[in-house]
């Protein structure tokens, strides 16, 4: 029998974290302050703890992950590797298709890999309390589920939008004990202001990081921090048990370097997680094509700018040098939210401008179309975000059947779609429509980052 | 550090399934037809195909189960085995508890594991259609799956009241390609009537199923059977590859035989699926205490009778030999959708005639009480129906605490919650009640079975 299952026992599982800083053919720039001067680890620190600012500025290739946080990754973790043979027999193809399901933990998704670490990162420094950002709820869901285990309070800030029609992730966060609130809100200046100029805003991912910014900072006891699901450092740092243990999976089946590595790319996280081990491996020489895939409505990496850049709207974040569509952006409504990004984490477009990665972007509808094929053939229900990996890994499926070539192609299955289900409905009906991005709108959008203080 | 995980390699699966049958110290009574004589083989014939009627009459101890059957339960199985440990910390019970996860099939449940035997069985046997009901849409959705994969059409019947109100597993069905309408439905003689009588009515599993029997028994091409998830011996069978592997990794892990063994009863398939390998043991002397969980609002084995009855309200099944609260009955709406069952398995219900069970009711307001610890602590979201099976366990840890023993505690988790959600809203908001069952409604409803055949 085919042998589809590639399980590792948990004395395999990885004991530290691969930081793809150390290995970079060019060295990540600084991040900059609003009057263009590098910032210093004393400006992040009433942002976050400060063994969480040592791993976001490290230039160690490996952080040895604490025991206590081994633990709680090892109640899901290390999560099997796959292959997918019923899509291969559908594609008809030569190729073999492997991914790696991060679909497993409790809240769903890749998230929880790096909540459970700033958690308890944060508990170890004495803080008592978090405080983040979600949009449609992956991200809080996962940092409600590492705060409820670790034992400090949460507070999320969703969007108001999505905490209206999007009500089962605010349940799982309220389950796991989290102060889930919509944003903007009463319970902050930002959010009062802009209550009382717009009262009917459906609010933006922008606007609920400036208010979870502003509680934490505004805490006079000084025990409270932000934690950030995206985009730093360390976040990636925390990613990469995915790309470790898939490399040594591949390894042990026999597979040895994958020819193809693809993971969907918002912020950057889980397309980080794979593929910075493996990037590692084309650094030292290896033949891979690392692929991160974007929506056409939010072509970060393929049509945007590599720039200074702000995190969010408002500008309370350091300017950060990445690929960015402009901190103003907002993409047209497409329903893998966790995409939606105008920005991409700083070590993968370093990784993009060395010409070490080749993206590519999709639009929704293709990206439907492949999620139903998965759905059909391998049985599980993707992410929306995840539809984007699956529809490039049929992509170069089919070219390895045109080129005759048996590749293997691996990516990453982020998150499961069983509370997104909506969005199906709305595929099935017909009611999604492409959304490419229209170059002027674009061209619009881009041009303000030359205002930007770093930005020549 | 602690071994929370017991997994199996493929090589370790079962190749055969268990048919208690064979090993009950009194042979299960035959099924009768409405003027109460025996049910032969040839009866069931336009509702089953042969190949599972003969599983069904079995009393072979194992029955191989087939090699594209096996394919397709590997891509899940063997589950993982769990210790929750976090849980027994919580307790402070020297028990050691441990779970077996059936969450994790792509429908989220144990009833793949029939539902893809069962569809196998029927494409074999040259059949091209499945019908049957569903109520939340546990069964529906495990079947659509299962159809879906094999190459085989799926119609479902679905509750109306759960086809309004829950519309995310029908999302699922439609998603892996079955047909799924609200039940009662202009597409059979039985649901035009009701309409015709009822036009509002919210419909129900007894409704249901006649819509679906009718379909396939009035397929004049004969290529269109039946489908049922629990109850029938052959659905048992099918679910015993859970204790199998259970057994088998509580034996790896240095276990040996569990003290307790615990699975949520409704018609009985996950509680049988665990259980009935360590009924073999309890048989061959060993000691272990075994207990189906059933809700107070519909105490089957607790308080309902042993005696012949009919599987749905029409009346259209045979009688079976089972406990039950009557084929009328209508319990008070509770959460727990696959709890709501009038019968029992008669496989469990012989077993527990034959004082091989110590069955156990529980309100749900304790069941979700225990789900919120279960959350808090281990971290994943239990289905309704599971949360039976949690707080059982969570009561014998906490008798093992009083009596000072080490007990291993074995349950079976035989879903996740996360298409359940507003049950956990309506729960968090302090929306449920109580909803066990007054005497004299239960009194009522058992006396009706004096009237059924083979009944003295």
């Amino acid at each position: 029998m085919e042998k589809t299952n590639i399980l590792l026992s948990g004395r395999e599982m990885p004991r530290s974290w691969y930081n793809l800083a150390a290995d970079l053919p060019n060295p990540l720039r600084p991040p900059l302050t609003a009057d263009g001067t590098p910032i210093t680890p004393e400006t992040m620190a009433p942002i976050f703890p400060m063994n969480l600012i040592e791993q976001e500025v490290s230039s160690e290739r490996w952080i040895e992950i604490p025991e206590p946080v081994l633990a709680i990754l090892m109640r899901w973790r290390p999560t099997p590797l796959r292959r997918a043979v019923a899509l291969e027999k559908h594609l008809n193809t030569p190729a073999r298709i492997y991914y790696k399901d991060e679909s497993l933990s409790p809240p769903g998704s890749h998230k929880p890999n790096t909540a459970v670490a700033q958690a308890w990162y944060n508990k170890e420094f004495g803080i008592k309390k978090l405080t983040t950002e979600t949009g449609a709820g992956q991200w809080g869901s996962a940092l409600a589920y590492a705060c409820g285990l670790i034992g400090i309070e949460c507070k999320v800030y969703m969007v108001r939008i999505s905490f209206e029609q999007k009500p089962f992730r605010k349940v799982l966060m309220r389950i796991w004990g989290a102060d889930c609130i919509p944003s903007p809100s009463e319970a902050s200046k930002t959010g009062r202001e802009i209550l009382k100029k717009m009262p009917d805003t459906p609010g933006s991912l922008g606007i609920a990081i400036s208010e979870a910014i502003e509680e934490a900072t505004g805490d006079e006891s000084g025990r409270t921090r932000y934690a950030l699901g995206s985009v730093l450092n360390h976040v990636m740092l925390h990613q990469t048990v995915i790309g470790l243990e898939t490399r040594k999976q591949l390894k042990n089946a026999g597979v040895g370097l994958p020819h193809v590595v693809i993971g969907c790319a918002g912020g950057g996280s889980n397309f980080a997680g794979l593929s910075f081990p493996f990037i590692a491996e084309k650094i030292d020489g290896a033949d891979i094509t690392i692929i991160p895939v974007e929506p056409t409505a939010c072509p970060t990496l393929t049509r945007g700018r590599f720039a200074y850049d702000y995190g969010d709207v408002a500008k309370t974040t350091p300017l950060l040098p990445m690929h960015s569509l402009g901190h103003t952006f907002v993409p047209p409504g497409i329903h893998a939210g966790g995409l939606r990004y105008h920005g991409m984490a700083p070590l993968v477009s370093q990784a993009a401008v060395d010409g070490l990665l080749e993206p590519m972007s999709l639009d929704q509808l293709e990206c439907y179309r492949a999620a139903l094929t998965w759905a059909q053939t391998e049985g599980s229900i993707p992410a929306p975000e995840t539809t984007h990996a699956i529809a490039a890994a049929i992509r170069e499926a089919e070219k390895a059947r045109e080129e005759g070539k048996d590749k293997s192609i691996v990516f990453c299955y982020s998150g499961h779609g069983l509370l997104d289900l909506s969005a199906y409905e709305a595929y099935l009906d017909g009611k999604l429509v492409d959304s490419t991005l229209p170059e002027e709108r674009l061209q619009e959008s881009i041009s303000e980052l030359d205002g930007n203080p770093g930005v020549d």
